[in-house]
């Protein structure tokens, strides 16, 4: 199994807080880690098939702060697909001039849907094959980009087909929304005003976002498991779906 | 006027010592930077709007040996689109299960062809217009992937189209070959057995790349003008467009 993070702000924010708290994780999620970031349309995404702990492309993410509105993170346990570059979350295609962002905890078996359109995977993921059939579906539902409640209506008739193959834990982000799809392991939380202390549950760091943040500032934030302790983590449910939107559920 | 850089090689090389030229030209170029190195079919790509002589991440490239058989960079100077992520080189999108990196050099005047197929530009440049369009005519000309020789000749057709509306000069490369297209200004060189020293043009930096080599490598470059001196860099020709395939060109 993998690790998701993903995190979606109404004030461009930095997630090195939490993906410091992810990274710890990586030791037994050696295969690989990746981390894309929005900035409006645009995407940084950095991926690496090495472990995040030791690579210095995650370093360069721990010590960056760069700020973004949507991020989404993964680190790697490799079931389907061998350890390449081409097989590291997140993955990312464009679709109606939006970057979509994509990245998945679990295991589908037998999932082999009919790719007939323009989207193909290049490595050999089930995850990849999940984002192609996906997209093929969306351009197929919209000619152009929808609203967030009509794409969100579309993804909720869609997820539940590779969902009936296997675990199905996923992120997705355009840049303009987080969506988040429970199988069998998500948490999500939101910090705001007032802002509290929060500390890694891994490792023997605080941080006071009071001293960080204004009062107007909303961050979501969803992971497989609560990387803090002192806040409020909200578990998923299973098939459970979410759009997080400026930082709030929609 | 941007700067273009790429490299196609035999064995997985990296591309400090070239990357660091061209960086240095970066104080006029300084609307953003980016970098794409494929390992097999992945990607990494780093692109960050600010200028490659101040960004992290730039610096990360310069520090951390990336072996790859193929690259591509940019350093950027806006003149269509405004200084955003979304504008910044190289540009990448999927087709036939490869993705495809693409950069530019130039300025396209009144070059808006009729995207009606799967591939949409996501920021506002002529160069990912450009891509798009490229990638539309492919996939309509190819089925599946076809052979290098077979592409380069689909490629020899399609470029005059864009190259009517103004400077050209372009670096494409799928990860199996480098694809280089001068219009205005682009030069190559091979380097193989027996190496030789080479010394930056821009900063007082030498390199003896017989001692970072074997009698087996094979290492070409394309770059906006040439970045070492005592290497025999070629000029392309206006219109003339190059495949280098294992570091030599076909």
């Amino acid at each position: 199994m993998c690790q998701l993070l993903g995190m979606n702000a109404n004030t461009p924010t930095d997630v090195m807080f939490s993906f410091t708290g992810l990274a710890m994780r990586a030791q037994e999620h050696k295969d690989g880690f990746g981390i894309a970031f929005f900035e409006d349309r645009g995407v940084r995404l950095f991926v690496d098939p090495h472990s995040a702990r030791a690579s210095p492309v995650a370093e360069l993410v721990k010590r960056y702060p760069i700020k973004s509105g949507n991020v989404i993170a993964h680190i790697r346990k490799a079931t389907q697909g061998r350890v390449a570059l081409e097989n590291t979350h997140p993955f990312m295609r464009e679709l109606w001039g939006r970057y979509w962002v994509f990245a998945h905890n679990g295991d589908l078996k037998q999932f082999h849907p009919r790719l007939h359109a323009a989207f193909r995977p290049v490595g050999d993921t089930d995850s990849e094959r999940a984002l192609c059939w996906l997209m093929q579906e969306l351009a197929k539902a919209h000619a152009a980009v929808p609203s967030i409640a009509e794409l969100t209506r579309t993804l909720a008739e869609l997820l539940p087909q590779p969902a009936a193959h296997g675990a199905f834990n996923l992120l997705l982000s355009n840049g303009q929304a987080l969506w988040a799809h429970a199988s069998t392991r998500l948490h999500w939380l939101q910090r705001r005003h007032p802002f509290a202390h929060a500390r890694l549950a891994d490792e023997d760091l605080t941080v006071d976002f009071a001293t960080l943040t204004t009062p107007h500032d909303r961050v979501a934030v969803v992971a497989t498991e609560p990387l803090t302790t002192g806040e409020d983590w909200q578990p998923m449910a299973a098939g459970e779906l979410r759009v997080f939107v400026h930082g709030a559920p929609l």
